[in-house]
């Protein structure tokens, strides 16, 4: 059965140049794909053009007059830009037009958008942003990244739920285990907030591990890491900062001498293939768990190989229906409530 | 003028087997250094003479009967180890026998006894942990890393107050940069503690630059970088995880071949050279800041050259007077509001 996803034609950093490429290769990877290009119609054919491409019956443009810029507020966006590229994306979503969407756009605005028009699951009370992350055994799925800060406990414990439903939709493995950052250094770990979610959390019905801190991230030690958006924002963004300073030192060091610029030349290859391994642009596509509806947010500085991949993150989570497994998990930890 | 150090013998991972090298590597290299090594006098002894050392004038050994564990809650180990190597040498501090002291023993037991025994510095409310990490233009220091969680907005201007006197004597820079660890998601920004501290440091004397991400921190963009403890721990140690995920990786590449270990060989200088520019052993040390006395914490699991570096920060504290700077910048800002 083909999947319909509407792709928020003018968001993110580099608008069409990056969507259209990204939309031309989801198409040629994914055969059953069809998809929605949402925005200035004049331009998105043009960029079309531009690579040989045409509209056709797997690649539809559909016209939005309005684009939201990555600086608006979130509010604003939501009041004015009724015809934004990113508003009319969700609406075909909402209108059952299409099976997801995706946006490269501003997160916030987004966010906003897509609680209005879609609504949250019944029992969810905030979306969360979801991703996943290499870890040195795989990878992890890590939520909240940035929709919610001073996330109470209950909505901490929402987020366990949702993000093992995640898991287990797109790694095939019904009981991931679930783990919640924090810290090791005070008299009685973390704060309240955290203590209280781990009781929530232990005393349900998921897999759950105990606390984890920021180094087991990457260890791989669970398959969901839960923790409050302000949290997970940080913690996402200062790796991509550290990542990024130690290919600064290695390129330094590379370039020193003519005999490292040699050896460098000759560990290029090794170096690439490890480059891969931990490229960001593997891991782009962080969903928005909580929906009636599945929105994925490509990365604002997303090239079309990253963007290619978000489409791909949104196709996966339709053929799992993951909206619906998120209500599952909820029903399950209703019916062992009832149970006790 | 010599300089006085007490050092814990019997704290972190490894006690004496990396404290006892550790002060004689410090000794080494510090001419007008003298060390006060704290423990079990027969073990730290034996250390010694497995190593060709004796005490002597500038390496004295001071009993202590007790230990405070790694895993012991910071309450119990106050209460109880009132004759551990951690108490007697910051008793040495508070009794003026030694300028500072070092401790390579559970962070927590640390920060209570040091708040204990020598008190806060008057205006301050609560100590915090600093401590230099690298970055792209060279490096930056960060508090808290961990001894306070939900920090409010008061408390987060009060660390920015005590990093900038510690950047400014470590720097000789009297007039560092500041900014605030903020999230870039949230319709306006961050939280309502950070937009308060964003007002309280915006309108002191400081050299504020207003919020920075999660990246930034790593890019140098400020060399003060304010920010909870929770959030800033869960920063450090997720550095930490994609450092060695990175590491792992890398390492797996160069070893999957002839040709790559070949090549890998080669690139081992190379390599080196980039590791010791970001080598975790060249930032162990981090200061508790806002007491009336100075404590330095050495990383629990590092090794005798990093143990040695946790005591030259001690060193150079001492010789900069950073508990009385921090006095120094609370009466510019009384000053500073009295004028108003």
């Amino acid at each position: 059965m083909s999947i319909t996803i509407a792709l928020d034609g003018m968001g993110g950093d580099h608008g069409p140049a990056v969507v259209v490429p990204g939309a031309l290769r989801a198409l040629e990877r994914l055969p059953d794909l069809r998809l929605i290009l949402v925005g200035d119609t004049r331009v998105l054919g043009r960029e079309l053009a531009a690579r040989g491409a045409a509209p056709g019956p797997r690649l539809r443009l559909h016209h939005a007059s309005q684009e939201v810029a990555m600086d608006e507020l979130p509010s604003v966006a939501l009041r004015t830009k009724k015809d934004s590229s990113m508003r009319v994306a969700v609406n075909l979503v909402k209108e059952g037009e299409a099976d997801a969407c995706v946006s490269a756009g501003n997160t916030g605005a987004l966010m906003a958008i897509a609680r209005f028009v879609l609504k949250t699951l019944p029992g969810i009370d905030r979306p969360a942003i979801c991703s996943a992350l290499p870890t040195v055994r795989g990878h992890t799925h890590v939520l909240d990244l940035g929709a919610n800060v001073d996330s109470c406990a209950e909505t901490l414990f929402q987020f366990a739920l949702m993000g093992v439903a995640l898991a287990a939709a797109v790694e095939g493995n019904e009981r991931p285990t679930v783990g919640l950052l924090n810290i090791g250094v005070e008299e009685i770990k973390g704060n309240e907030r955290v203590r209280e979610a781990a009781r929530l959390i232990a005393s349900s019905h998921l897999n759950y591990i105990g606390f984890v801190e920021g180094d087991d991230v990457y260890e791989g030690v669970a398959d969901v890491v839960v923790c409050d958006g302000f949290v997970g924002n940080v913690a996402l963004k200062t790796s991509e900062g550290v990542a990024r300073m130690i290919r600064h030192y290695m390129e330094r060091e590379f370039r020193r001498s003519p005999w490292s610029r040699l050896v460098g030349l000759m560990a290029r290859p090794i170096l690439r293939a490890f480059g891969e391994r931990i490229d960001p642009r593997r891991y782009n596509g962080a969903s928005l768990l909580g929906l009636q509806g599945i929105v994925v947010k490509s990365h604002g500085s997303a090239d079309s190989v990253a963007f290619a991949r978000a489409v791909e993150v949104a196709v996966q989570e339709v053929r799992q229906a993951v909206p619906r497994r998120i209500s599952r998990q909820l029903e399950s930890l209703l019916a062992a409530k009832e149970a006790v």
